[in-house]
């Protein structure tokens, strides 16, 4: 039951600490706040032990990386580790340079993580060690269609099995796998891609769902994704004639605060295989 | 005449320097202009000095501070005390690590400050040493009440007079005293919670009540209080059907882009005890 | 054609390399996704190189520079030099601290600068080493009026024809001269300084315009700022009662989100001199 899922969240109010990039970092900490969870930022090295300690999960975006703060997700990471707390991996531009890349690939070789969630030239890349990725957003040539889709989630499922984390690859149409069954996923809008940060956002609320559903991850994971096309799609319905991406921006985020389960459960476009 | 206050800062458009977290970092600015007041952000230890030397008032957020970002906070405390300029810390996440414990104790030694604004959790854990913090949002069982609220304008007034700043505890019931009255402070929304940076936004725009009314500290410090929760009153009277907390956000800064002297004065709710 | 300029914008979906301020950089962001572009941010110098090197242009703005991101700036513009990519600078606070003046002089002097985009303010800095600055925001003493429009037009096409850039000076009246013709442009409205950011914005979509249309390259820059000024206007026309700053801010970016060449040709106030 995804709408359970959601409900969880908003009951248990799991405090999330994220190291993420200072582009979307602000509608991370609202969508956050929107889906009922509480959100901390802290990526000195100094300081995210025992921010982190506190926390129920943890969110690690290499958006916009830089040494101290790659210094931070490792000293993050290691102590959730420590401490089994959910941790999410997001490889921001994985593929766009060594630096994120190589940060990626380190980042799943030396911490447990729970999730990857990426656009497909990322994950491909983590998972092939090549793609045709374009800047921070996946390139057509990578995309999961219903033509390829079959291949995609032997991929997906193939990668999960492998990594031992949930794989979510969200686009057009989004696959979540745990290496076992593997969710296909058809919420949102194509015009999501027309703002900044709506991966980075599902990053942070997909780790506050881990949080409040410890026996049900995948579903969890399949939850947030579902929830996040979904409020895309609610979003959509409620723009007025001259809005553009920054009010679609709000209207995203303000469909999250109002969605309870019954309103995901119903509104959820999945299929599991 | 909280009005007055408002109105002088319209009138004097104080340039605020901003030592602030890279989260809500944006809507600070957004809501100094709205105030009328001017922001600049520099956190740089050998950018600083000369920036604060052009404003009139310096604000200090420790909410995502690194070793690089703390230099500059001293640095830049240090040259607004030389030059008797307005001097406020905002303890973000005081009590959830020793870091940002140890910063803002550090910074009360060390630097001079006019404002000390936090919620309950981060101003006990100044006080007292100790609180029950969780994360960077007040913990309930802190909570300013009409049942504690006698003991609790004791504890504010105490710990002004000793540290002889000015201490701002907002939440519910928001208190402000300089030591001897204590303004009772009840405007604003429960929702206001719900956004990312609520408590960053008033510490940036107290800051410029502060240097616009050098004569009625705190009388500006409680008036500014006041201007931002009755713009979380405006802003949520007009909210419509499926408005969340990202739309909220806008709206109250729009309340006090558009707040003038008159309206502040019949709108504020508060006693001075 | 000025509308041309635009739609080869949304053709050719030019990749910008944005090294920029942390207080508008999600307006940056999301203006680029406007206006048909698409942004990167990476400021680590050990990522900047591969990142530059797959965009085709780069926004340098110095807003909140520190060291590390100062160093970047230079690896970022000298890779970009080599690969002949566009490369803007916008030399926020120039004048109001050694650091920001020096840098941006020195970035003037290392890298070869397609366009400088300021305020008047900033300009006058960089062009005779002096000005009066107020914090980030241009000084009325340096306004560019009615009245001295003749002398700021030389001044702005000398130091174009000195420094071999393009120079975009924004306010009330802007101009962009590449030392031969000045645009003069007259679209906007002064409610737009009461938003952070928009120069920002500007920069960031200018840098995208320029990359989109190689051959017209002054063409391109005068209208990036006649879109922004006329975004300015559309936005403002569908202001409702109530609304502020902070709605204005998403109204403007909904503008360029909507806009067309044929808008943008008829909407576009401007003479050439």
């Amino acid at each position: 039951m995804l709408g359970k899922c959601m409900e969880n969240v908003r009951t248990r109010v799991p405090l999330v600490h994220n190291i993420t990039n200072y582009v979307t970092v602000n509608d991370v900490a609202n969508v956050l706040l929107a889906c009922g969870g509480s959100p901390i930022m802290s990526d000195e090295p100094e300081d995210v032990e025992e921010i982190t300690s506190i926390c129920g999960g943890l969110n690690i975006n290499i958006g916009t990386l830089n040494k101290r703060s790659i210094e931070g997700m490792f000293a993050a990471g290691k102590k959730a580790n420590e401490l089994n707390h959910v941790v999410l991996l997001d490889p921001v531009g994985a593929g766009a340079s060594s630096l994120r890349t190589n940060t990626a690939v380190k980042i799943m070789e030396e911490i447990r993580l729970n999730v990857i969630r990426g656009n497909i030239s990322e994950i491909k890349t983590l998972a092939l060690g090549s793609s045709t990725t374009k800047g921070v957003d996946a390139d057509v040539a990578d995309a999961v269609t219903e033509e390829n889709l079959d291949a995609m989630i032997s991929f997906v499922r193939e990668f999960s099995e492998r990594t031992g984390s949930i794989v979510a690859v969200t686009g057009a149409i989004d696959l979540v796998s745990d290496g076992k069954v593997c969710y296909v996923i058809r919420n949102g809008r194509p015009e999501m891609s027309k703002i900044t940060g709506t991966g980075c956002q599902l990053s942070g609320m997909m780790t506050a769902f881990l949080v409040a559903n410890p026996e049900n991850q995948t579903e969890a994971a399949a939850a947030a994704v579902c929830a996040m096309g979904l409020a895309g799609e609610i979003g959509w319905s409620r723009m007025q004639e001259g809005d553009g991406n920054s009010t679609y921006r709000n209207r995203i985020i303000d469909a999250i605060f109002h969605m309870d389960g019954e309103t995901l459960e119903k509104g959820a476009n999945y299929e599991v295989r």
